[in-house]
């Protein structure tokens, strides 16, 4: 049969078959794909699990990012989850809506893109069971399992007085790409692919949630809706403020500065604002040597009147709150 | 703040933390929601994981199903796919996706139905994740974890020449009361509730997969397609014939024969092709104990010209394809 038969010609469970057939197996699986369920591998007795969907229209459109991308952002937007915890991930489970018009090889490219981003971000990680469904939207849901090889996990709220705060990963690119792409201005996004390349398949630091953990850090998120927003979150749940050094943004800043240039943007907003790098923002005990991913941005005091400074400026959380944001609506 | 107050009112995080503080806790949850990922116990080194979507105008229609029936039935759709490894449930997460128009009150009652399910089947388990997002459609993706206390996974692929096969829970009723509802026949439906009830919230065997796989089972499903599909599933993964005995399912029939008469409809094709009863469908070896729950339906032969025999005839696989199905859409 060809590729280029649709979902409702073949059917959900033969297309969902081609799909998962082109995935790379979970190391962790003791039985994978094809049964009720699947058996992952829990050597230390927990696992960790945490999920996170794309809708189209919402999170994506379909002429700004291909099947393959969007397999590569659901897969990496999920394993950040996982790394943050100081996890190593080991299984996903996908389920996959589309309006049966989808062709079949639409499938497959997104399987591959699966593929790839467990490969590159997570080698010994992949997709252990799906489902298959006809909708109006495609929107794609996953839910990622780790495993904390006896290590404790790393939670938002065990940030401390004095601890160094810092960043793995870019900080604002994801949002320089999105807002390119608004833009319409071609020739911006051609210049700058490589910011768009970051919006439509992120890389997040996975590999330093663990190098994060074995440092000892007290703290660690997910910056999935900016850097605002997500260093809030740590505030509020360990009852410190967070003091972010202007100074050392600049670093950030001035990757993206010419992007915003082109489009008349700010490069601070994106920088602080921006959500989807899905960077690791993490605390770490003053004395602690950073592992070599971290960059220092700032300090942990003492609760006061604004969970979040920017240097001697209470900063109001702008960001990203997807059920609100239109950002994706033409 | 009011109830009334709508998703697109009071934002994502807001309507997603009201939610979740309805739930009830899992008592395998060693980190609960509120962090990028939580923390599940796996005493035995090893998790289950299936995950199931429901999709409005596919699965469901928000006219003929509440809020809370919804939360009932996708949790009980995925805790027979852990039932049926032999597992007991322990951990799920859940994506939903509404429109932003939807009142926070409507999540509160989808709260209060995943709970219900959650404490009337499986007790012990609960919801330690969830993401919820706008979109045009309802829908609802859960994954669903099970500790398997030892025992070895009871897969499809293991049923024996010579095994009973058996049934426990209900055949035909949950198509009984879909094909009332489409019927239109408001005085059937109402004298016929019980069987529109097991439509809108299926009360599936969930116990009865641990109790089978101390039995010895050497195969089991979850019954979500239809006795035909299923078995067929069975016999190919475990390349066997399944042959089904017609006397035996007379007790299934007789007791959604009334109901059948009212619409003009066949009981039999419903308890042969009927799905979502969500119960267990399995094989034991000849010599075993049947666990109380379980009814004898039929016996494994050498695999024949055909997966699944009634009686003489080779049974085809009519049932549920839910991509092709459109027996939700009005």
């Amino acid at each position: 049969m060809s590729n280029l038969e649709t979902v409702a010609q073949v059917g959900e469970n033969e297309a969902l078959k081609r799909t998962i057939a082109r995935l790379n197996a979970s190391e962790h699986a003791l039985v994978g794909p094809g049964d009720d369920s699947a058996v992952i591998a829990a050597p230390d007795g927990r696992f960790t699990v945490t999920t996170d969907t794309l809708i189209e229209g919402h999170d994506f459109r379909l002429d700004w990012s291909t099947a393959y991308d969007l397999g590569w952002k659901a897969v990496a937007s999920n394993l950040a989850d996982v790394a943050a915890m100081g996890a190593v991930p080991t299984a996903l489970v996908v389920a996959l809506t589309v309006p049966g018009s989808t062709q079949v090889s639409w499938l497959e490219h997104f399987a591959d893109g699966l593929k790839a981003a467990c490969i590159a971000l997570a080698p010994g990680c992949g997709v252990v069971g799906g489902d298959l469904a006809a909708s109006d939207q495609v929107m794609i849901s996953v839910a990622a399992h780790g495993s904390l090889e006896g290590r404790e996990p790393v939670l938002r709220s065990g940030a401390q007085v004095g601890d160094v705060v810092a960043v793995a990963g870019t900080l604002g690119r994801a949002a320089a790409g999105l807002a390119l792409l608004q833009s319409g201005n071609r020739d911006a996004v051609s210049a700058y692919d490589e910011l768009v390349n970051v919006q439509r398949r992120p890389n997040p630091p996975i590999r330093s949630g663990v190098d994060a953990a074995n440092a000892g850090a007290t703290s660690m998120l997910d910056l999935s809706d900016g850097l605002a927003r997500d260093s809030a979150r740590i505030a509020k749940a360990s009852e410190v403020t967070i003091q972010i050094d202007p100074q050392m943004l600049q670093g950030f800043e001035a990757v993206i500065e010419e992007a915003a240039r082109a489009i008349e943007a700010n490069p601070s907003d994106w920088v602080i604002g921006g959500g989807e790098d899905h960077s690791l923002l993490a605390t770490f005990p003053a004395d602690a040597t950073l592992p070599r991913a971290f960059k220092r941005i700032g300090v942990v005091l003492p609760q006061g009147p604004a969970p979040v400074m920017l240097g001697a400026q209470a900063l109001p959380e702008r960001g990203w709150d997807s059920s609100r944001a239109t950002n994706y609506l033409a």
